[in-house]
């Protein structure tokens, strides 16, 4: 769990996902010649902060959004919004200016965001939640699990990965808008017509803690059902405990595979979390243990 | 009207499309030797459960949209809808299990949706109204008119066929996801600009049963005015009664189109229904034959 | 002023842009000859209303978008609005039928809007504010300055452009739909990856008249930060006055851009606008120099 360690303490909303991405490549350079398949590489000028591995004759692609939610600084002491976060007075907040580091409270005055600091933090400045890990026998529990545990799923994969394709995707948490030319890409270069969602979801009446990592028959978007009864089978297959999720709402880079101009199925696979999008996101390690281990049976079988 | 009551009579969810484009694709490999013109036929790999059918040198496109709306099981006997549907308690749904067929009827609780069945149905298990057929000398009233009607009219529209490109689509009804892959190829094969989206519309105010088929001026999106120009124009010639419908929310998949990378024209055209997204979905067998009539004089002039 | 004079007595609401496109296509044709440089021309066919023109080797393109909002003609004097104008009983509208022309005032009752004409006005007419121009030394107040601004500062920058490319868009004010075919083409024929969105912005808490052209940090949508400050820098090192701008909704062509296949950046930089959507749009003059002379200072060195 070093690797997720350090996954979670860079900084990285929606837009800003610079010093993230830098971070998972030089541990992709870094560790690539002691995985079973030497990866080509994409990253840089036509690919934004994205980066794509490519493992093999590939027939599937996992995607892992890198970005966060957090804010942006207005005016006045006011925040606006990056993705959806659930902000509460008193949660810490941090980031950087040109005048220094900010470590400041948030104050939540009836849905409008502000931050408490002794001066002005300059306009467009991007703050996310204070990092605060908390590990035991059972559960992890920090900022931003989402998606860092997506991440984390990716780059264990990568390890023993034969054939397929992984991606760091950006923009995620705030309307997306990196799927489209990625998606373009692997479809254009190797015809990927399968695609995981590497995420994380929400603990509900139907999906628990303990109870293995949740495949997701549908969110807001319905997904094939012909691609989900093929994953389903081999899931029964694997042995590996996992939970059917069905919700109405919620999305995730699935989303933007369903509308791309390319016929690509899309499933999302993910350990359940509470507490979402606070700075107490907590998951259990049983289930991400569930998810790595379908993830590699499914990269492996599908 | 027999082929109606066929297409009537299948289940088909958006997502779960299977069915439906078995039936349409049978029917199709039947029937073509009898056309007019004998159609190019693209289905399968790369298509989904989508159907594209060239006849000669096409100029314009007809969009059908083969699913309907529904019900997917979530969880505690609760009920998420897929599209729209205007469900009301006592409807009875149909679908299946790996436990068997179910018949049950629907629960709206303060607009939570739950199944009224004496076992628990499987997660995810796609529910929809069950049929119920009526006709008479003025109306035909059935669940599902929306879109079989604008199906049966693309196939009937098969039989003189010269020229054009007649598309089953997929997802209309939720949120889409077909049309861009569906628009890429008929635009990057055969540079179709013009399209017309056979789908069924809203009796209102201003739209009337018995009065012919709607043109559609625009719904929550709007087509180009000089297409429209060009459509009532024609539709004036052809002396086949229609009426004009402005209105100012409700999409099709002509919204698809005018979203898609490519600079395609769109018109909905389609008869008007009252109790729309009900079972009790009714139109006007005069208006039916009107958009019948209007499609196949548009696809010889347009 | 006079060009910009002659732009705002167009009418030219989403959907029926051939006019203002015929106007500026005329312009465009009269004018280039005292251009620095020639630029080649793209319209007709294949792009709808839209006019693309490439000076050079472009690396940044500049979108400026044709359409305003206005009023469809429902049924019952009703009118359906096109885009979000911000309309109050007695704004007086215009426009024509096949009866003739059409002057009266809007009825808004309630939030549902209505004509008051003394005859019937034909279904789909579409119907726009009555212009009133007002020039004095600090000011100029119209209806559509949103975004005739926009379209006179990037024919304005035409006169000394050396390398760039810029583009007249359609449908920006009602949900869109020309950017993605426009990005498509921009893209593949000459890879332009820097966009600039020539649009009108709001006076708000932040954001003042007389204070120069504002650059928005983020709207609804958020665009790349390593983009962003490469433009500031380039602001800061032109020493025209400029604002930060940093707003949680609205959008403009910048939003199609974000979700665009390509991996394109975006950022809009505009003039702030009070009374919004309104028949008196009111810019400071300062401000729409500061404009035309910002994006000069960063076509040459962006």
């Amino acid at each position: 769990m070093k690797l997720l360690g350090q996954l979670l303490q860079i900084q990285s909303v929606s837009g800003d996902e610079s010093s993230i991405s830098a971070f998972i490549l030089d541990f992709v350079f870094k560790r690539r010649t002691t995985w079973k398949v030497l990866p080509e590489i994409y990253s840089g000028e036509g690919f934004q902060e994205c980066i794509v591995l490519k493992f093999g004759t590939p027939r599937t692609a996992v995607f892992a959004h890198m970005d966060t939610i957090g804010f942006t600084v207005r005016y006045d002491n006011q925040l606006v919004p990056i993705g959806g976060p659930d902000a509460e007075s008193g949660d810490l907040l941090e980031g950087n200016d040109e005048l220094g580091p900010i470590i400041c409270p948030l104050k939540n005055i009836e849905g409008e965001l502000y931050y408490d600091f002794p001066r002005a933090i300059q306009r467009g400045t991007n703050l996310s939640y204070k990092q605060n890990v908390r590990l035991d026998d059972e559960f992890i529990q920090a900022a931003y699990l989402d998606n860092r545990l997506g991440v984390y799923n990716a780059l264990q994969l990568c390890e023993e990965l034969e054939d397929g394709v992984i991606v760091f995707s950006t923009y995620e948490e705030h309307g997306g808008g990196s799927m489209p030319f990625l998606l373009k890409f692997i479809y254009e270069k190797w015809e990927i017509k399968q695609t995981l969602i590497s995420d994380i979801t929400w603990v509900t009446a139907g999906v628990r803690h303990h109870e293995g990592v949740a495949i997701s028959l549908r969110d807001k978007y319905i997904p094939r059902k012909v691609f989900l009864n093929k994953i389903i089978s081999l899931a029964n297959e694997s042995g590996i405990p996992f939970q059917l999720e069905v919700e109405g709402s919620g999305g995730s880079d699935g989303r933007e595979v369903q509308f791309s101009p390319y016929p690509i199925d899309w499933c999302f696979i993910g350990a359940p979390e509470d507490y979402v999008h606070t700075p107490n996101e907590k998951v259990s390690l049983y289930d991400i243990d569930c998810m790595v281990r379908l993830y590699r049976y499914l990269m492996k079988y599908l």
